[in-house]
């Protein structure tokens, strides 16, 4: 074969232990397709829509932590990855983005399927690199061989992410009929060996002094990965030590920490002002929590990051601790349980956690009488308030933006069902959202709920239109014809332009896309056909299944501000 | 109004003579949207999906010869425009591309929907702006006012082409409840005055006196809009003065030039090569065509065009002339005429001329003949060859990438029905096929048919979820249920992976689309249903339409084989 330094790339990159690959169809990529099916130890499967292909890649990747693989064909093809690589970058992520190219001499010579694809996703890649188009010269073979190299590292090491390879490709793309292609070569593998950071002793004493300076300490957790150790040790910084710990949703917190702060916490509460406020993970949801820390700065921030990059989401950060979360909370909780062994149980003030509990309890018992009884008109809010309670325990829940996931940072899930929270929070797009939950659901025996509304679910259903779909999904769509968000906001729900530009009306249900998917399709208008349904809808038997949900916009609207204003 | 001067841009915008734009619902780009809408000379429509909001502009501005805008949010909105981007500026046609964003201060912090927008869209667009987030300043506004001027001259001198403007906003969004924004402005429009290159005497007079010197002469139109006036001086080139003509369907040559070289042209006729080549327009479909031209290259290879990134498709070129080519056409043709007028006709020889219409004449009878009876087994070739001679004049076709525009080479375009075809080849990708024919119809009062396969059509099917589709548009989908152009090829249809990885089987019809999408569908599997249902789809009455037909892969081989091989 012509080009077994291709096969021999195509190998490293498994030996990496890069086990899966999305490929998109095409003929310039057909030498990469053809080495990643047949290689034993990689798992590929074919999606046509290369928008949809890379979110599929990234809801595995994020799932498996580890990088999955996704393979296209030249010109625009890339570009239509280029939504999800984004997300994965800002949600460090790692993909491997392998993009077959044209020789570059053909490049803007009015010849098809020719784009510029150097550096193509600009700064939403960690890397990008690029291979030569002849492989006859030892130097361009042993390029070939270090990218790949180069690039499975890159993407592993951490804050993770996207990492490009533009791959130009001469013909012939096809070994010949029954030519056996080989992996059976020594394909060089160039390991980088796992190292960790510490803090100097001096650096860590000095911040345990400062710590033990404060009496008010928030410790906040950003989007994250669900980790039972971290939990366990923020768990009990909290009982322990008077600190409070707060996270959205997305934060998988795994235990009772505050999470109703978006109804309760307004931005002139300055008896909840931290004092020290450590940060950790990614993004926050909570407008009101990112507002009220803007507002109220505390004296210290410290924020928890890995990467170089400056990341300052609260405008008050004094101090970046390159450590992971769970090794810095670790030392610290030894640190403060070894000193109050020496020295005594210390008298740490109790106020600063008093008033924010109380007002998560106040949250609690609020939302616990608001749904108490069935709605009287029926609507999203109610809806999602029921089905977040029937989820099942280690289930995983998949959040689009827009309002399906500020719905369920007001609900909360609840921190006894070891339930995994996701959402594209990189970027916040709409544009990928089922397509992340079906990778999610094909890379888990987990049961996978997706919660979208349905202008997400539509600008993504080419999400659904494969042949791979899991059992374990389960799409619950919240129909109510349009972008219901912007009724909900001040601004766009008094201009004339609301429902025909921000709304944006659409008629359609999911009824057609469920039959041409070949997924269960249910469908409730009512309280009582939700409650039936459910049931159905919650039952791990079955097919994937889409649960709809239609509502009235007016009617949405209305409850939730009911809900926020009477609180 | 706190944003009048984002009112100000729209308004020169408008001024500058852009009438059409698609907004795609957001709230950053609220201040955007509301002043598009509200302006009196702005037609606005409203698309989700960006990256068919893009195409759907794209297939406006190809019809309307103008530019068409297109705004959207910040985040990775911007990126779903990307595949439309980059098919504009390869195919030459102008938009205005206005992402809004949030201020650059607040990029990678962590806080929604801000990616990277600067020069977002690479080398794929003429020039990529971007203002300032703060308007306080008097030259922040002059900027402002600067920059849209710019823009659309950018877009408008030829070659056309994209242009992007980077638009961070602050908040708020939105004027009060009952706010008047006011269009009455004092708005500076900056023209740029219309200029035309011409040649010196000295090297019109070389040029002709060297074109004098060829007997064998061949002119061969790259993709083109369609054009009268162009087509009437090539014809009466072709007709007195023994040049030959050639063009593919999307050359749109408009007479009786050269168009079945995809059936005859074979790489060693070296009877058939020019001495003289000239060639205009941009890529060519046929690549037995670009094959025969780089393998007898032509002694002189003049390529007519305007733009100063130097083309070399045939890897011949040895002049660029920097003219139109209606003028340049027109002025040879005058100053031939002038000299065989003068000195009495000469005696070109004709025997080139006629080594390539025999060749034309044998392929036009073949084709006839092969035809000529129902097929034995119904296979989409005959369904093509049924349709495109029953279209009626006047009318557009739209052929989108892949199989399709390859079947329509072969059987052409009759020149007498004034059909305009267009297609994607800037890029020739399947991404945006249905969603351009969409903005096309939208754009005319002509009946726009567009004849795609069914991963094309599946792909775009968002191109379908709008509340504008016309009545206009005729869709002849080929469903083979599977990219059919994967087992045309020698290289995948041998391989064990065609049938997942390449053609990729995909088991949808479009009966559920287009109950969604509210457009009348009509199915047919066989000859005499297709003759029947042809009547009812070529209707210039009732709603958009969807004429499938489905077929069998493997006879759709074994017949297009047959028709190749055995001429």
């Amino acid at each position: 074969m012509l080009l077994q330094p291709i096969v021999n790339f195509i190998n490293i990159l498994a030996k990496k232990g890069v086990k899966n690959a999305i490929i998109s169809p095409g003929s310039r990529n057909a030498p990469l397709t053809i080495a990643l099916v047949r290689h034993p130890d990689i798992e590929t499967k074919s999606i046509s829509d290369e928008r949809s292909a890379a979110f599929i890649a990234l809801g595995m990747a994020q799932n498996l932590k580890e990088p999955v693989a996704i393979c296209c064909t030249s010109g625009s093809a890339a570009y239509n990855y280029a939504p999800a690589v984004a997300e994965a970058f800002f949600q460090e992520i790692p993909l491997i983005i392998l993009t077959a190219d044209r020789p570059k001499e053909w490049i803007h010579q009015n010849d098809g399927q020719t784009i510029y694809q150097t550096d193509i996703f600009g700064k939403h890649v960690k890397k990008s690199f690029e291979i030569g188009a002849d492989y006859s010269h030892s130097d361009a073979v042993w390029q070939i061989e270090r990218t790949i190299n180069d690039a499975v590292n890159l993407a592993n090491i951490e804050p993770c992410g996207p990492v490009h390879i533009n791959i130009p490709l001469r013909e012939p793309f096809y070994p010949a009929e029954n030519e056996e292609i080989s992996f059976n070569v020594n394909s060089r593998v160039i390991e980088i060996v796992r190292s960790e950071r510490t803090l100097s002793k001096e650096s860590w004493h000095q911040l345990l002094t400062q710590f033990q300076d404060y009496d008010n300490i928030l410790i906040a957790g950003g989007q994250s990965d669900k980790n039972d150790n971290l939990a366990s040790v923020l768990n009990k910084l909290q009982d322990e030590f008077q600190i409070v710990c707060i996270g959205d949703s997305i934060s998988n917190m795994g235990f009772e920490a505050i999470s109703k702060h978006d109804l309760f916490l307004k931005v002139d509460a300055e008896n909840l002002k931290p004092d020290l406020l450590i940060t950790y993970g990614k993004s926050f949801i909570s407008k009101g929590l990112k507002t009220f820390l803007r507002k109220n700065k505390a004296i210290e921030h410290w924020h928890l990051q890995i990467g170089d990059h400056l990341i300052d989401t609260f405008q008050s950060v004094t101090k970046i601790i390159p450590l992971q979360p769970i090794d810095f909370f670790t030392k610290l909780y030894e640190d403060l349980d070894f000193e109050q062994f020496r020295n005594g149980e210390e008298e740490r003030n109790e106020s600063f956690k008093k008033e924010w509990f109380n007002l998560e309890q106040k949250a609690n018992i609020y939302l616990e009488r608001f749904f108490q009884n069935e709605p009287q008109n029926f609507n999203e809010f109610f809806a999602i308030k029921y089905l977040m309670d029937a989820l099942p325990a280690n289930c995983q829940l998949h959040l689009a933006n827009s309002m399906s996931v500020r719905y369920a940072n007001y609900i909360g899930v609840n921190p006894k069902k070891n339930i995994e929270v996701f959402a594209n929070r990189g970027t916040s797009g709409i544009d990928g959202c089922v397509s992340t939950a079906v990778g999610a659901a094909l890379s888990t025996d987990k049961l996978v709920f997706l919660l979208v509304g349905d202008v997400a679910f539509f600008y993504d259903r080419n999400g659904l239109w494969n042949r791979y779909l899991p059992k374990n999904l389960r799409i619950i769509l919240l129909n109510n014809h349009g972008g219901g968000i912007f009724r909900m906001i001040d601004g766009p729900s008094k201009q004339p332009e609301l429902n025909d530009y921000f709304e944006t009306l659409q008629t359609m249900n999911a009824q057609n896309t469920a039959l041409d998917a070949e997924v269960e399709y249910l469908k409730v208008i009512n309280y009582s056909e939700l409650i039936n349904q459910s049931v159905l809808f919650l039952d791990i038997e079955g097919k994937s299944k889409i649960l709809e949900i239609e509502t009235n916009s007016k009617i949405n609207t209305e409850v939730f501000k009911e809900f926020k204003t009477n609180f």
